[in-house]
């Protein structure tokens, strides 16, 4: 416990980039997500969307993170345990409502909720080195909110495998199983990311935000009723100065410039 | 424009093969999507409907479709914006709805609502130069309306890869993420579309219908609706003319014969 | 018919290992899912739930099972159809309602009811001989029932492309899309199967209990639907016995003790 004397969760805002990072900061102890921890995770999220036009969540030393901090779950009460998955699912659903684009960065063991919080994110890229796994199944505590967005990413087959065996992943069968996005060496997984987040940034942040927002309204909705609301998303989408600007540009055969709005 | 003294889509019924192709016919222009078009793409549909058992949706020249045609949308009113996403909606349903399966034979870029409608096909063959991609984000208009299609195809974290970043994914990609079935050199694109084609024909038609009406009626169905739906949808087709004749072929070692019944 | 004097489905519990096998037992007839034989699936099912602690469904012969008896379905009223679908969905349901994980382990061709059957399971093992198709279409009797299971195992294009060429997946593509887990040499089926259904055994079967039923429960459900439900079963389970054992155990890097609850 040598490291608690500085915070479990560092956040720090790039202004040049308009990229915002978040840093699982417990290595010694595997990053847990401990409730504390997912407390930080979850007012940093809301911080850096302050500030940020992208956001990448990483993790200091050679695990991303080895999931819930299970001395937090040993002799507790329901009520007690109840609080802990509702911080988690908070923590989760955050990383998916905040405008902004969540772009996972992870080296080593994602297992539990920490392959949950990969699963999150919008995006994910992953170093050769990295696995996922949900594990729970091996000390008693079967990943059941960690199931809901792996099974989601990867299918029920291969949901069930990861479940039931309590087996990892690697990171080229992560890719494979659209748990993950890219699979780069090590030593790239940082400008990999931010290459990936500087994309982003270079686009609109007004459509982004637009976007990711309606993403997440339609992926759970019967197709027609998908369509129904992203016809409206799109035609009001259409409405704003930066599409105006985007499309008008495409046309004139011009670089756009961005307002943001 | 010198190509707008002939009709935006053609089609065709091969009377021998009962095969129909819908033929998007600007390829100067790069096949776009413009209100006029898609309003021709869906009477084309139904008319060919009327005629064939199968119907293939394909494109004159090197390009699939660069998706609506931006020109439309700059300048225009809210009430503007949305009847052009109504009558691309209205294209996309008359896909599925139709009796009939309906392959997207596609060459080059496939973007936006034209990657849409590949996504929306029942199959999709494409040659080994298509790409494929949601490039919205790029002009600050969210491909919002392609990823309803889109994200159902290949699943969330690879929709939001190409919804985010905007990049095309390669034919073998695509076919690797389900959103294409098969991948042809692009000389054979057009006769393997054609025995994909002749293979459905050669099944019983109202077998073909039943099935694809049954198959978008439950895929958004709780399972276990699903299956109730299904229960019966498959007891009443075993009642059809075609299911005897064709249980009966089988269990004789003959072949059967068809009444479309 | 020589092989009606004996039961169509054998089950068998080896105590040592917990471990339950349903064997589909009329290899010379392709191990039809006549309406006997479901029903004997689902009583067998339902046997071995009570003694085992995971369940392997094989089948005897070079054929895992070639789907339904075409001999029942010829002739019949509305209302018989309706009964042997019935039968087939009870079955389906059975071996996910089930508490113990099924494994399907599979050589040779299942196909209609029989890929169904294999899609259903949780977790499927395939020799590089097995095949897997949804050939309905072919014989006039689409193949509507299976695509319940199939198209929520492989998605859209990939089902739909099963569904209306009839053409059959070989066992590489099959793991490929997701319909099976592992595939092994046909020498290897037996022991590759029981060892992954060992390495479950493993586990505490009141952790996995939870686990599966958690599973079907939230599958369908909207995420946020998912994560409140689920928040409230892992809370649940971290108060088990076992939990608290599992836990303590990795904590104190010891090997846990199951007590079943």
């Amino acid at each position: 416990m040598t490291e608690t004397s500085t915070a479990p969760v560092l956040i720090a805002v790039d202004d040049a980039s308009g990229i915002g990072v978040l840093t699982l900061n417990r290595p010694r102890q595997r990053n847990p997500l401990s409730v504390d921890t997912m407390r930080e995770v979850i007012s940093g999220l809301r911080a850096l969307a302050a500030d940020s036009r992208v956001i990448v969540i990483r993790a200091d030393g050679p695990v991303f993170s080895a999931g819930h901090d299970l001395r937090e779950m040993i002799g507790r009460t329901l009520e007690e345990e109840r609080a802990i998955f509702d911080v988690c699912n908070e923590m989760m659903r955050t990383v998916q409502s905040i405008p902004q684009p969540v772009i996972a960065s992870v080296q080593g063991p994602a297992v539990a909720a920490g392959c949950q919080l990969v699963a999150s994110c919008d995006l994910a890229v992953a170093a050769t080195d990295a696995v996922f796994g949900t594990p729970g199944v091996r000390i008693g505590l079967f990943c059941s909110t960690p199931m809901v967005a792996v099974s989601r990413a990867v299918g029920r087959k291969r949901a069930l495998q990861m479940l039931l065996t309590g087996d990892t992943i690697d990171a080229e069968t992560a890719a494979d199983w659209g748990l993950v996005n890219f699979v780069v060496p090590p030593e790239e997984l940082e400008i990999r990311t931010a290459d990936l987040a500087a994309k982003i940034v270079s686009a609109s942040s007004a459509t982004v935000r637009i976007g990711k927002e309606a993403f997440y309204r339609q992926i759970d909705l019967p197709q027609d009723e998908a369509y129904d609301a992203m016809a409206e998303t799109m035609a009001a989408n259409a409405m704003i100065c930066d599409a105006q600007e985007g499309m008008s540009a495409f046309v004139e055969k011009r670089s756009p410039v961005w307002q943001g709005r």
